[in-house]
Order: structure tokens, then sequence, then C-alpha cells
């Protein structure tokens, strides 16, 4: 794979995250075309990607220190019909799920970009010079900050315990889980992007044994309930004498095994925000050969997981990511 | 001075600053007293100092590392009439300045919680341990979080520029700056907060040259303009050839330079913010022995600053900073 602007099928996915992450969802501009699309991808690749390989020389980065910087585009369901881009039927809003409780505001957009980094004002400027250069063409729709620990070891979410223990590791399940695999968006993957708020409070003041039953594994370590460490494989059978199961059967970590989908993975990348005087939450992204997988996955979950207690759903996109470029090579739209 | 709660007279306030900052206003609830004001401090030392030292045993805080973690305590200008508490006659709000834009939202507090780490999800957790101890005692006013670049060398803030070049750095300046020399508060300090939104589109927009003018130093090196190195004295008689000062009349380092107040400095950390879909800014603290001293150069920048076409200030609060304690003592109100 060449290397590309440090973008899809490259280090903004599947690299360990960086500690920041700013999330930018825009709007198309009424009567704009692809080329003009194009134009942006091509003026932000220029402005940017030189940053990402260590020579920070856009205005605002001046100073910065851009290690680890990477920027991931996407586009919604609704971008190919409005500028004629044949995009992969998979590509479809997330169907409304029981359970949720969606702000427009948190919902939706035409392009997207992932940025990541370990200094948020690095994200932040970054931000501020995609907007820059996508004036006329695209408009802010939402804008959502978020942290976590640089890896690699797992990081904790905003309940203390790690997350993302299950995603794929190897190369090879990587692949099978992510990337599309032929075709012109080769390469590139789908993104679901959910902004879950979290009650901290009333998790935290649950008993770790009761908090370790309702996510599936020990708090400490991370070690699923059935086994010691943090990746032994999680075993669904395995039960008390009394006949109870050791991992209950509302437990997040059981309701949302892949093996309930036939093996299938997604790669997830969570990260904690804050917002206002009390609001703590996740900003879940996970990636995926089709969103599908997430539907169904989310659709079991609102129908039993003893998390359902202490999490929201109030945003939710989907993005298909382009393929990443090459070094001094311009992003475009595929097809 | 001992080493305390990291707090007072000690790192949290002298130290570079870590990369994130949280900042917890909140009032007192109606008929509480001093006795239940001083056994949340207690609950706050023994939860979180440890924490300070390596040590993080707050549930909140297991399998976080802490380093950097620093929690300093005040007490707000409402506060000693509410529970009889003995104050210097310095604690008094910051009377209303020209240009003023305040939201009640981000103005006040009976007690100040400034939380420091090089972790935000500790910063945010350790709020959770407050906030949690101090129920029934306190409710939250105010929250907001802010990063920075991690010491020594000074960061930058959202205009790309350094911000706390300024600032006094040998002990002696630092001491005859910041600490009440004596009486039952000695090493205790006034802190001033401000919550600045900045126009970073419009700032971003102007030449280099201009935006060096508005500031009064150099983008890149942060040297004044009548200097070559970030550290040079500002020379505020300079002037080119046809008679105006290198410097600008209207520089913001002009404007806010200390021999306008005879020598009298503060020591100022900043820290950046974002919020919403475009609300970028500066989160600006700032220690001192008397908080008069920034009344009078805030006001001196009203009349009179360049940069007041690009910044608005939302937020104020001023609070008298309690003195430290030592390792495993446990922090009270004084007098």
């Amino acid at each position: 794979m060449p290397p590309s602007f440090r973008g899809t099928h490259q280090a903004g996915i599947v690299d360990p995250a960086p500690r920041s992450l700013l999330f930018l969802a825009l709007n198309l501009v009424g009567g704009t075309d692809r080329l003009a699309v194009d134009r942006v991808l091509a003026d932000w690749s220029r402005a940017i990607e030189p940053a990402t390989r260590g020579i920070p020389d856009a205005p605002e980065l001046v100073g910065l220190d851009t290690t680890g910087l990477t920027v991931t585009v996407g586009v919604g369901p609704d971008l190919p019909g409005k500028i004629g881009l044949a995009a992969p039927k998979e590509l479809a809003p997330i169907p409304a799920l029981p359970g949720d409780r969606l702000q427009p505001a948190f919902c939706g957009g035409d392009l997207a970009a992932q940025i990541c980094s370990n200094d948020p004002l690095v994200s932040l400027q970054t931000a501020q010079t995609l907007t820059r250069l996508s004036q006329g063409v695209l408009t802010t729709r939402w804008r959502l900050t978020g942290f976590t620990q640089p890896g690699p070891a797992t990081p904790r979410n905003a309940f203390g315990f790690k997350d993302g223990t299950g995603n794929p590791r190897t190369t090879t399940d990587v692949d099978n889980a992510v990337w599309i695999p032929d075709g012109p968006w080769r390469h590139g993957t789908f993104l679901v992007v959910r902004r879950i708020p979290m009650d901290v409070q009333r998790f935290a003041a649950l008993p770790t044994s009761r908090q370790e039953a309702v996510i599936g594994s020990r708090r400490d370590t991370g070690a699923p309930l059935t086994g010691h460490d943090e990746f032994d494989e999680i075993n669904l059978f395995a039960k008390h004498p009394d006949g109870t199961y050791v991992l209950p059967v509302d437990a997040h970590s059981r309701r949302a095994h892949a093996r309930f989908d036939g093996g299938r993975q997604m790669l997830r990348r969570g990260f904690t925000y804050s917002s206002g005087n009390d609001e703590t939450g996740l900003l879940f992204l996970a990636f995926m050969k089709d969103p599908a997988l997430f539907t169904r996955v989310q659709a079991r979950l609102a129908e039993q997981d003893a998390l359902n207690d202490f999490v929201q759903h109030t945003g939710s996109a989907v993005f298909l990511m382009l393929p990443g470029t090459g070094d001094n090579t311009v992003l475009r739209l595929p097809g």
C-alpha cells in the first residue's frame, strides 16, 4: 500500500489512537458540483499532507509539533446523489434503532474529516485550515472533540474500563474486517460515528463486581470474566456450579460478541468527550466493510444489554472513507 | 515549603503547564457551615492527594497514569460571608469592565478546583471524584476544559502565537508576584479566570506582519518586535527612522506591559478551549498577590488594545487559592 494522506487504509484508522480527535462533519453548499469538491480535497491535501509527514507549513500549524497527525476523509450517504458520484449501495443512513435519542445537531453530514493528533491544538488548527480552504463549498454541520490515552495499551473509557480489547489485531483480521477489497473504493472503508453520553455518576456508584457484570470484563485488567488476561478469548458457554453463565446473559461483551454475526468484526476506536457542566460520554467510531454490521449489532444491544441503563445514543452518522493517497499526491473522489 | 496537595504554592501554579485543564467552579448549598466545607476538603485530600504522588487509589483513577496531576483549591468572594471565614479584603469580585460580554453561566463561584494533568481523562475522573465527595455541600456552577502544550517551552495559543513569554521566571520574581507573604493565607494567592472567545478565522486572515503588530511579537520565535530572541526585554521606546514606535502604540504587549504598573507582574497560564461548532478561545488564568492588578491591566487593555477586535470576555471569576498541604495532610480553610 502506498503511504497516504495519513488517511484511509493507513495510520488514521489502524494505528494506536493518538491523544486527540476532532471530528468535523460538513454540509455541501447547494449547487456545488463534483469538480468543486475535488478541488477542496486537493487544496486540503496540499495544505495538510506535508504536516502529516512532519512538515507543518500550513500557516496555522507553524511552530507546532504535528507528530501523529492524520486526516481521514469520508463522504456521507447524500453526497453521491448531489454530485453524481458512484458509491457502493451499502452507503445508506443507519436506520432508526430502539432506544435512540438522536439530536439532529449531532447527526449526518455530506463530508467528514476525522482529524487525529497528539496535540489538540494541532487538531484544532488543522480543522481551521480545512474550514478555511472549503469556504463557499462546505459549511460545518457539527464538530466534536474527544481524547484518549495514546497506545499501544488499550485505552480506558469514562467508566474506567478498557475499551477496544475485542478489536481485530492481526493484519489479516483487520484486512478482513475493515477494507473494501475491490472496485474504485478499494482500500476505502465505512465509518459509523455515534455520540454516546454516559451516566458516569450512576455507574461509578455500583460496586466493582456489578460494574464488571454489566461490562463483562475485569475493571483492572480488562480480562473477560471467563479468563485471566486481557486478550484471553471470551468463553460464552462457561457456567458457575449453580448453572448460571459466568458471563451474564445481558453482559455487554456477550451481547456485542462477533460470534452472533458469524465472526464478523468491526474496528472500534473510542474517544471520551466532555460537554457542558455535567455531560461526559463516548465518541464511538467503528470502521467496517459494511455498515449493516453495525446496525445488526446495535439492534441486538438495543434489545438487551445491561449497559443500556447507563448510556444513550444522541448522535449518529455514517461515512464512506476514501482510500488514502501517496506522499505529495492529492486526495480525490474515486470512480 | 512543604510538598503539598500538589496545590497552592506548588506545582499547580508554578510548574510548566501540563496538557490538560479542567476547571470546576462550585456553589455552596444553602445552610452549609464551615465545618462541612472543611470536611469536604479533607475528603478531597484523602481521595486525591495520593494520586498526585503517583498512587491513584481513588476508584475512578484506577489504571490511569496520574503523572502531573495537581488539584488547586480556592474560595470565591461570597464564601467568607456565608460561613464566617476571615479572608483578605482583596477578595472581591472583579468589577465590570468596558467591553465585557459576561455570561452568568461562566462567572463566579463559592469554591473552585483547578485540576491539571497530562491526560484529560485523569482530570475528568478527578472532577468526578471531587463532585461525588461534595454531594450535599457543593453543586457544580460551571465547568470548563482546556488544553495546552506541555512545557517547558512557552505554549502557543489558538492565534498561533507564544503566550506567556512575559511571565515572571526567577523564583524571586514569582515570589514577588504570586504568593501572599504573611498572615493565615501566607503562601496562598489570588487567581483570576477569564473565558475569552477568539475570532481565529478573522485573525488568521491577517497577513503575518499585521498579526505581529497586533500582538507585539514575532509569530515564529515569540521575540518582541524590538528584539531578536523570545526573552529579550521589550523596548517600549524604540522608534523607526520615521518616528513611529517599533512596538505600535496599540500593540497588546505594550498595553499589557508591567512598566505601567510599577513593574508588578502576574503569572499567567493560558489554556485553549473549543466549544460547539465554531467557538475557540482562551481560558486565561492569572495568579497574583492582589487581583486589583488584573483589574487595572484589563481596564487599560479595554481602553486601547489592537487585540480587542479579535477577542471577547464572556466569563470572569476570582478565587483566593489556599496554601498547599504536605504529603498525607488534609487541606483546610485557613484562619
